[in-house]
């Protein structure tokens, strides 16, 4: 089966984000903030989002099962104050939830942290232990920079980080290290606040000892990784010259998915790290939602770029595909052999 | 002839370093601070550091001339204020002057700007005025972010910095943008700020209509463009639907060095990106220094990646080589001339 390890529920309905938008703006004033009943999204309007976007390109691409979580770029850790990410959290994880009940076979749920600058990480743990342990969440994105693109909080490889580190363990939860939208404007979100998170979180790791106090600690740094890959000779001297040990320790617990859109990206991430490494994600429906006139193919269609690349042998597509997953995302193995698969 | 477009004059005698320390430190005592004479460098200590260092590099390496210009991570446009970064680029770009004096075979000057975080750029037009008229400087290096990687100043793209890109065009030198150190601890320098920059301001240039305004203004985009060749998809895409141009418009005016430490990095970067839009680089001395265990040779012998890509023609070689960077400075290219090459 191919699992596409990243997915957001980016179709949901206007007024869902209008809510959000009315929540922050009313976040110091309880009185006249809206209502969490009042977030609710129908059933008819799920099946509208979810039919005519990432099931219908699912099911045109080829691909079986996504791992969706809620909006990235809303999840805005930056905006309101605790409280309200709190709310939000917990309104977006039950809308997610409601999506993987609905289409059990074609989306397993991922959820979002109650994030907040001014929060320290372990106050998320609650919401953790909530959709894990309640609703069968299977992995949880975090943000590595709560402050929205001012990076004024602390790495993300801190003590402060610990108490949740310690919580995924437990849980057995791998987390993808995904930012929310940027409020600086020197930074756009998908063109780069993104990517330089992967790229600035896997330095910060690679300058720490995080997987020596946590060895079972599994992270997937998305957009294929960022920067990472494409400087892999850069990162594998710095490793060998800052902490005079290889880079490719790193690898038994840090994984990059395949959010490259065009080929020779994705080859070139699948030559440098190795296949065990590597999951299969597409990121739709998301930052770049065209086609390329070149081809006429969708810019994130990634499993043509996979497919494409003739050096894979059956056994590293089927890692990319559905093995690693698997192995990095226990909870989901456990589901998909409860479906029987 | 092989020019690296990309050098910095790292192997400063400790004494410089500590001057510029010293400057800082007393930067509101101006009666405690340093002189600018005890800044002084000896010839013989310039011979040793380039010497031993890059001249002696670029022989073993066989490159012939380097673009060379102060150390990047001391440019430090954050610390201080204004007037010690106008006293220490002054005093950086006189010792560069003195390196390619003495070598003018192997070295031509690049400048650094007296850029501060309180200060509009346009107040840097007087030393690049210096640089170019009376030393002869062939280009620049300019900084998008004096505050160190908390980018709270504005974007690249912003009217504040158009008085500097006008006088760049005026005295036709090309700006190479290259960040400083970075005094965020979420950003290490040379291993995510520069990337991240590199990423960042080629996303800025991408929403905005910087070369409408300046069609002869040349960037040249370093470290490989950040994260940009590998994602060259994904901005493929956003330029169309963002923008509704292609990226490849951009191509008259940004440019891309080699710097990118490993052989399937600068194939990607040659394939992806034209050749006329790629100038060998290599930093050296610079973010890594070691040699790659598997095979022996320095991690930043750039040339050797260049020279294995074997989808590479011979003029393709030439405008990596030589070709672009007698383009893209034209002062370098007259400076060539007048030497009889």
């Amino acid at each position: 089966m191919i699992i596409d390890c990243h997915g957001h529920f980016t179709t949901v309905p206007t007024h869902f984000r209008n809510w959000r938008a009315k929540q922050v703006e009313f976040a110091d004033d309880p009185v006249n903030a809206p209502k969490v009943a009042d977030a609710y999204v129908s059933d008819d309007e799920i099946r509208e989002g979810i039919e005519n976007g990432q099931l219908k390109l699912q099911q045109e691409r080829g691909s079986d099962l996504t791992l969706f979580s809620p909006i990235a770029g809303l999840m805005s850790h930056h905006l309101g104050n605790e409280r309200t990410s709190l709310e939000w959290a917990s309104v977006s994880n039950d809308l997610v939830y409601r999506v993987t009940q609905m289409y059990p076979d074609n989306f397993a749920p991922v959820g979002m942290l109650p994030q907040s600058p001014h929060a320290p990480p372990k106050n998320s743990i609650p919401e953790l232990r909530r959709m894990v342990e309640e609703l069968g969440f299977v992995g949880v994105n975090v943000n590595p920079d709560p402050t929205g693109g001012y990076w004024t909080g602390k790495p993300f490889t801190e003590r402060e980080w610990y108490p949740l580190f310690e919580a995924m363990c437990e849980l057995d939860v791998p987390g993808m290290v995904h930012v929310a939208a940027s409020c600086n404007p020197n930074f756009h979100g998908t063109g780069a606040h993104y990517l330089n998170a992967d790229t600035s979180v896997f330095m910060q790791i690679l300058q720490s000892d995080l997987f020596r106090d946590f060895p079972t600690l599994r992270l997937i740094i998305p957009h294929g990784g960022g920067a990472v890959p494409y400087h892999w000779g850069r990162y594998r001297g710095m490793s060998l010259e800052m902490m005079n040990r290889p880079l490719e320790g790193l690898l038994d617990n840090i994984f990059f998915d395949t959010c490259v859109y065009h080929h020779p990206g994705v080859e070139l991430l699948t030559n440098v790290v190795p296949t065990t490494n590597v999951l299969f994600g597409s990121e739709m429906i998301g930052a770049v939602r065209g086609r390329d006139p070149d081809t006429g193919h969708y810019f994130d269609d990634t499993k043509r770029y996979v497919d494409a690349c003739e050096a894979l042998t059956d056994e590293d597509r089927f890692r990319i595909y559905e093995g690693n997953a698997r192995r990095v995302y226990p909870r989901l193995d456990a589901r998909l052999k409860a479906q029987g698969l």
